[in-house]
């Protein structure tokens, strides 16, 4: 073991390694996870956990020949290590650098670009539907964690293979656990099943069933009737053989040998097999262990210490959750729900306040708008704070069950716009283009913390359904600059036009127009700059008004322009008969890659200095 | 009984009326929905399936006090019989009559205005917690079919309330398929509960702990213990058991004492309980009985013979399914996926001729993508068949999984644009605007039958995510009128402008373009028809040139106007500095009700006469 990590010859490398040295190779890992993550910023925890777990499918199955897929993706670091990436982790999340989920283009072992939860088992049971309509043989494994596993098409994929006796592996890597915490039945059982006494009877009912096939096919059946039989008085994981899966565990996911011994027996089993591996969060680093929440996406820190570097900042989350707290004392009718994410969106301090009315329904965001639509129709004032990117989950039930009844549920959107380093799967680029077409809905973008507590409060005397987007990252503040103005429909023009262009901004991108207007105002161009506010239902008379005499229409959105502001003032003022040369920003018709969100507005000309450039050339243009 | 059921006084009468009066209710109550679905259609066998469970609903609980929630919805007629609405049927799913499924604004005793599948658990238990949180008393039921608990936001909410204990009844109506036949592990495992011997002993269970908790706490728990030792060796339903839920069942649902007994028996039960009743599709009316998927839902037809008035039409479902069928005998890398709608998507002879490439996934429409986007990795080539409006459900993995990978799915749209008489919850209006934002998409809209076979061939050649869209109804044929085309990624000008306005339509909406036309040639207008047929990527070279020299551009379609297909082609004329007055045809900015498609057509302006009226004002304006 002199060599790196870098310089082996992995996964192939591992076919010949002993288990003691595949035992100090999961402690170089660690080591090489720590370091790494510690100052690229990164999912350390989940990586931590299932070292053991990744050395042990590469063991024993032949990856790429065999296809291991990633529930959600963010616990592939050791994945990656594991099939020739190590060399990559100084890019880690950054800019053209390695990616913190699978990906198909970094390598033929990545088999399903992932990010978001719970659809690995359906992908699974698409590659091995299609080896055997093919006639191929090779093995389909789907790693999915317990919080994923709640995800309702988790179950509908279950539902589906258990029925069709599809052959695939689903490891049910239980770190007791989604991200903040269990909030579902599925939970208790897997805990149930944790406890269980039956453990030792599993192994010795694991190995007489497969004794049995060696021997003949009739031992075999007698077997499996007596297995049958005893199933449900006997054996654990009876809701998941219920569902058609073969169930065996739990594994100790730290015990390497047990893990390995486990797949090794379970490999020749055909039809659906549900391995469930018991692996803890963080495991070998006692910061991560301790806490693994602040583990589970963090930025750099000191590995020493644990302490996270550039201290923690005001960020719109938290002015939500503060705002929060205030409404919610001053009306109990006031409930907040949230899907794993309680820290991540500021609810924390809420659910210690008022455990009642709050409601973390796990990875469920289906479930999470539904049940938020009964709340409402019974008086209360549902809160649903969710990532604007997990929100897309339930397109459906915003529409046909809170839009249609037209109730008063208001969607915070957390991290909406580009949010850097997750990349692709992760922007939040798309709810204006999936929201402004739905009726009766109110979609409200505010420029700073400010802007956001007072829309929070307005969303709360209207009578009808309320998106606020609102941007990752620190929370600006612009009151004392360009005063305040109460939340009231209309827009709010912060610097007057004077003949020039009008910038009219949404959200985060208020801030970069006020600074686009000082870089014209420096080449000599004076720019008028409105704060949108409104964009359904918009506020076409102020719009006019703040756009009477202007040379250009610009507008500048932290969204995909197919669908977003810029088309949805534009289609309004034309309505209008107003026309005016027009210029808009926003992100192109093309999935967004990772990187700082400085540096990826820059790439994509939404910095304030190209922006202005880009103006001064379109206006010099048009003259 | 001398009155009718139109003259009793529902659902108060109920409470005082004989078992044998309830009785002959449910026969009463059966040759009502015969003789009223049969002059109207809409969906009987399911009514039918329902009569006595809704009888023993009203009759053992207190509505509106008690809050009883239909899942989907379109089981609700006899609660609307039971509620005072048994005069109504006459305008039953007609323009301004009685909606087929429950509306609020209706009656007091609608909580929740269903459409889609699944939902109705999570919105129960908004309810519940909503009574608890204000220290109310009452019961919440949550009624939902076995085809319905298959959809994965079924499965989140048994797991979230599971969990909490929310005191709510979930009914399983368990019809022992879903609208087409079963097709997941669930169906199976109810099945297993049906045949189950252990009916007996699950009474038995019952009395005593009922009879337990009577006589004191010590007792009580002494059973309680007893019971859950035993629940996985003797007891039923445990699957439900371990996500939180008391099961009780399986009920003969047509045995109305057994169901009300079990209701009244169950109903002080404190948490979540599940109360399994077996009904039976169509009960009572035997063709309906024999062929509950012919009467799931239906047209007007004759109740001695059960033959549909008007005959079978030559629809877009069938032209799709034939020309599938050519092309998998062509390609055998073609598989076809729909959601637990096989023969209304038109794949039923795909399914008998091609089994193994025939994946009928039940209502789990995000299964169903993310399946796809694994077999599609594979090298396969799948056409995933499902109504525009249920597709909602897949958003996220459309966009997510299937777009972000760009990934060679066909999603095969039908239902596409407004659907008639099943209204607000079911008009497919939607699509193209949650599909044209979505990066890698390429989207079609068949002007007719031939197109539509055209574009699907089309769509297999290429390598990337591509939605065809069609109407509800017979195919039209243009071949004769028009000529035909080849697909290749332009528009097509099917009517060449002469300096007058040019009308731009997709899919449906190019035929009423046609008609629109000849119109405006009667009051001397020379209007341009063009065959946009592409929406993304848009053909703006072929669209400029058909615009040139155009007075006006008048765009056309099937979809709401906001995201649609005027707005893009619009936006991208624009940027083009292609700037013509515009007039928009499409839908508004609110929910479609319900009505045949040509009223509604005639009542929001989109008639070719309509059309044609409102151009010629237009114009005249413009002039």
């Amino acid at each position: 073991m002199e060599r790196t990590l870098l310089e082996r010859q992995f996964p192939q490398e591992l076919k010949t390694m002993s288990e003691r040295d595949l035992g100090l190779l999961c402690c170089e890992i660690r080591e090489f996870l720590l370091e790494k993550v510690s100052r690229t910023g990164g999912h350390l925890a989940s990586n931590l956990g299932v070292v053991e777990l990744s050395v042990a499918l590469h063991k024993v199955f032949d990856s790429p020949k065999d296809k291991i897929i990633w529930d959600v993706g963010h616990q592939a670091y050791v994945h990656k290590i594991l099939t020739g990436r190590a060399a990559d982790f100084d890019g880690l999340r950054q800019k053209d650098g390695l990616s913190g989920f699978p990906k198909r283009c970094e390598s033929e072992h990545d088999f399903y670009d992932s990010g978001h939860a719970s659809t690995s088992i359906s992908a699974a049971m698409g590659y091995a539907v299609a080896r055997d309509l093919k006639g191929e043989d090779h093995q389909v494994i789907a790693v999915i964690g317990d919080g994923s596993l709640t995800g309702g098409v988790a179950f509908e994929a279950l539902n589906n293979a258990g029925h069709r006796g599809t052959s695939l592996k689903v490891i049910l890597n239980d770190n007791e656990m989604s991200i903040e915490g269990s909030s579902g039945s599925l939970s208790k059982y897997l805990s149930t099943l944790r406890t269980s006494q039956k453990y030792l009877e599993f192994k010795k009912n694991l190995k007489q069933t497969l004794k049995g096939k060696k021997v003949g096919d009739n031992i075999y059946h007698g077997l499996e009737n007596l297995r049958n039989t005893l199933r449900s008085a006997v054996l654990p994981g009876v809701v998941f053989e219920e569902l058609g899966f073969k169930y065996f565990g739990p594994v100790d996911g730290h015990n390497l040998k047990e893990v390995m011994d486990t797949l090794e027996m379970t490999k020749g089993i055909e039809g659906p097999v549900l391995i469930h591996v018991v692996t803890r969060k963080g495991k070998g680093y006692r910061n991560a262990e301790n806490n693994p929440e602040k583990y589970h996406g963090i930025g750099a820190f000191d590995p020493a210490t644990g302490v996270v570097k550039g201290g923690s900042a005001f960020t719109y989350s938290k002015v939500f959750g503060n705002k929060l707290l205030q409404l919610a004392a001053e009306d109990d009718r006031v409930v907040a729900i949230t899907a794993a994410m309680m820290e991540a969106t500021g609810l924390a301090r809420f659910g210690q306040r008022y455990p009642d009315r709050f409601f973390d329904v796990g990875i469920a965001e289906q479930h999470a708008v539904s049940f938020a639509a009964g709340l409402a129709l019974s008086g209360m004032k549902p809160i649903v704070a969710i990532y604007s990117t997990f929100l897309q989950r339930s397109y459906d039930e915003i529409l046909s069950e809170v839009c249609l009844q037209n109730l008063p549920v208001i969607f915070a959107i957390d991290r909406a716009g580009s949010v850097g380093n997750d990349g692709e799967t992760h922007h939040g680029v798309f709810d204006l283009s999936y929201l402004s077409h739905m009726p009766n809905m109110t979609i409200l973008l505010p420029k700073d913390g400010k802007e956001l507590a007072d829309m929070l409060e307005y969303a709360l005397t209207l009578n009808s359904p309320c998106a606020i987007r609102y941007p990752r990252g620190t929370a600006e503040d612009f009151s004392e600059a360009c005063g305040v103005k109460p939340v009231d429909g209309t827009c709010e023009v912060l610097k007057p036009g004077t003949g020039g262009p009008v910038l009219v901004a949404g959200g985060k991108m208020t801030g970069i127009a006020l600074k686009a207007a000082a870089y014209l105002g420096n080449i000599g161009i004076e720019a008028g700059v409105v704060n949108l506010r409104f964009l359904k239902p918009l506020d076409v008379t102020g719009l006019k008004q703040a756009l009477s005499g202007a040379s250009a229409l610009i507008t500048l959105e932290d969204n995909v322009l197919a669908g977003g502001l810029g088309a949805t003032v534009s289609a309004a003022l034309k309505q209008e008969g107003v026309s005016l040369p027009e210029l808009q920003f926003g992100w192109p018709d093309r999935f967004i890659p990772q990187g700082s969100q400085d540096q990826l507005f820059e790439d994509f000309g939404l910095s304030p200095e190209k922006i202005a450039e880009r103006i001064g050339e379109f206006l010099e243009r048009k003259a």
